[in-house]
């Protein structure tokens, strides 16, 4: 089980990036993504690519980060460009526990990096949380992609061009 | 050489993400960044990123985006949610070659498709262009992230908090 939780998302600013760090959690194989500003644009945005797309993974925003780290089971990992070296510190993870992923936006409030059972960077310089949760969560399922197979649309790779199958209602 | 051009980039509207998607190209080794649209603000942030963190990274924004692909000599990866399998694109690419990735905003043109020597996939999913350029230099740079080693600023790895170094005028 997976959570990734963002914290320090404003809805006007951040809209895209925290869409993209929501989209990312599901395809990169997240099971609950938690926000810490309420927002039902981006719930609503998100449960709608999950009935398109497929999969379960769920999502919940207004949630207060302090009481869901304090009371999470299981490692957190907080990711910032500050942190240990990502294969370092990915080897110090349990895959039997479950794993909360916290991505910040600007400033991440000192408590986050202690309440964190390890700080992980991907690289130790600056470019963004879409970026290290990806990689992150990639390197964690050992470079392998989720697959989907129950949603309403579903792409057949194609290295030329566009081929998008419609699942029937039956499927 | 590693070029990423960025197609599609407006201003306001993608200030954030293009922003993101320079910063990954630079932090996961690519030296040169092309985006199709001018954006001066763009061009500033990111060169002030580059003497702080080091590295030797360029960026020009206000190309011509089918010039730029018509004349590139290498090979042009197309990063699109319907393109083919990493793994199997990947396996085309010959290391020797320059190498062009092409990461677009929301609708990219027919062409863009075409003048690509491939189109290549991170999942097969709506995700993030962010994410799917972090994966694909993470993944053709064998899971290893590039070293900067002559900035003013330096982190070192910390897995509780942040640890910072100014690096002396004479390093």
């Amino acid at each position: 089980m997976i959570t990734v939780l963002r914290i320090g998302h404003r809805p006007e600013r951040d809209k895209r990036i925290t869409t993209h760090v929501a989209l990312v959690s599901r395809a990169f194989g997240a099971d609950r993504i938690l926000v810490d500003t309420r927002d039902l644009d981006l719930e609503r945005n998100f449960t709608s690519t999950c009935q398109r797309w497929g999969g379960s993974a769920s999502i919940k925003t207004g949630v207060k980060y302090r009481e869901e780290m304090k009371n999470f089971k299981g490692q957190i990992v907080h990711l910032t460009m500050y942190g240990e070296e990502l294969g370092k510190g990915m080897a110090t993870l349990d895959p039997k526990k479950d794993l909360m992923v916290v991505v910040g936006a600007e400033k991440v409030p000192r408590e986050v990096y202690e309440l964190s059972t390890i700080n992980i960077s991907v690289g130790n310089q600056p470019h963004s949380e879409v970026a290290a949760l990806a990689v992150f969560l990639y390197s964690y399922h050992g470079s392998k992609m989720p697959k989907f197979t129950d949603g309403q649309m579903k792409i057949v790779p194609d290295p030329r061009g566009k081929t998008v199958l419609e699942n029937d209602t039956d499927d």
